[in-house]
């Protein structure tokens, strides 16, 4: 929700939506029908519509329709055939902002923070969102009915931690009778988290959260081809790495396995870039050891 | 298929797709969802996406995601919930062209001959699509399998008549078993077929349709409201009249009846400009004697 880039920022700009993007990709994850995901993730590619995907425009004439947000993703979500629900973090037109109060810096909007490469140490900033956000009490509800809540791998400073900061999240997932599990990253982000560890990136989710609420923590540990390590390291992307000795003292238990996909093609309306589509999870083999996370499963 | 004008203008320059706008008008009209049925209809306000109707993206991005038109509206159909099908006449793309020969005089493009105030009688102008289009032999073949086929209400010269003048309608009209009805308009149109009587109407479809193919002709004779009326004459829009002695030696029966309805309201997302939302048909008085003429119905 705090998304401000491309198709998404100019929606939200001219036509005053929330931020169709990120919700149009978890809806597409979790559709049943093909053809209407390709024509979801369709983007014009010329004329007025020029760059804009389609579900984004979607999202938008349905918020204008129906008046509010959460309506506007239910309506979608049938249109899609969604098999789950999707539950934005808040409802709030908000903006992420990360500040390194001692250095007396600022970075406003999730696409510059995205984009930068941190002069000083990011575990030292403050993520916040402006203004403040009201946690989605139908998003807290669920966290309290979950058998399992995961944290999926997301760039730390700019998909993780706008979610937890926001006031509620951190005391619904310590307090969920739900399992939490945080699964790492697999590569670490130029600029951003360049040396992090699997416990380094743990570490960040909590502090986000304010306070312990992980688990479990789950992290790869298959070696890549070996030329595919080398052209992520060429970008200065590095495989994460997991140092056994600081989980020793760790409350949250740690699962690691083979969950290292194959080559993936890069698919259809996928808005990652070319060399991120290379090095991924596999979602078979990360999904067994989740299910077999979930109390009396 | 021939219209070029508003928001299917733009998308047919920009993006090389078929015109959409007429084709969302009639799966709107048979979508059994009143919640997509108000997305599709939602006209963006302002903005990039200003003054498109969000029916007419979806068809244009179908359209490219699918690679053909006919694919494109069987999906829409689907997300609509459409209680029937809709086949377009032709697949081309086309313009429509309204010429007077012995004048030589050119009218060309469906929004221009639509604004037109003729300055020639329009029973002695050619009516034709540019290039020549081939009949969609799905819509043929629908119209040999019918039970009834309903010529409805509209706009002589833009509407109605753009469709018979395509190779194989009138021959395909002519030898279905099927019953061709003919519902006359209720008010005549300015600067176009002002005095033409029930029969006048009725003469222009056989003409375009270059044979005789109508079995039923069908006119309201209920008066409206004296100021409804007076408003119309106003816009020099005038009841349709329908001289008995012109029916004599017709080949077609006709259909007389009260199919007025009420003072209708402006409807969501209706284009129509708001003088013709006042007199209008009454869909289910018109619907019970069109069924009445189903053949062992």
């Amino acid at each position: 929700m705090a998304d401000d880039g491309g198709s998404t920022g100019v929606l939200r700009d001219e036509l005053g939506v929330l931020p169709p993007g990120d919700v149009r990709q978890c809806l597409v994850a979790l559709s049943e029908s093909p053809k209407i995901r390709d024509l979801f993730n369709y983007r014009f590619e010329e004329g007025t519509f020029g760059g804009h995907s389609f579900g984004n425009i979607l999202l938008t004439a349905l918020e204008k329709v129906t008046g509010n947000f959460s309506e506007a993703i239910e309506t979608a979500s049938e249109i899609l055939r969604v098999d789950g629900r999707v539950l934005p973090a808040t409802l709030d037109n908000v903006r992420l902002r990360m500040s390194w109060e001692d250095e007396s810096i600022t970075l406003s909007g999730e696409r510059v923070i995205d984009a930068d490469h941190f002069a000083n140490d990011p575990r030292k900033a403050q993520l916040s969102l402006e203004p403040t956000a009201t946690a989605n009490p139908t998003a807290l509800a669920a966290i309290q009915e979950a058998d399992l809540v995961i944290i999926a791998p997301g760039d730390l400073y700019t998909s993780i931690g706008p979610l937890l900061v926001i006031d509620g999240f951190g005391q619904a997932l310590s307090s969920t009778a739900a399992k939490v599990a945080y699964v790492c990253n697999l590569v670490t982000k130029k600029g951003q988290t360049e040396g992090f560890s699997v416990a380094t990136h743990a570490a960040e989710v909590e502090r986000f959260a304010g306070m312990p609420v992980l688990d479990y923590v789950l992290y790869n540990n298959a070696e890549p081809m070996a030329e595919l390590a080398e052209k992520y390291r060429a970008e200065n992307a590095f495989i994460v790495n997991a140092p056994t000795n600081e989980f020793e003292s760790t409350h949250y238990e740690v699962v690691s396995g083979d969950f290292l996909g194959q080559v993936a093609a890069r698919e259809s309306g996928d808005e990652l870039p070319v060399t991120r589509s290379f090095i991924r999870h596999d979602e078979a083999k990360l999904g067994k050891t989740l299910t077999s996370l979930i109390p009396n499963e």
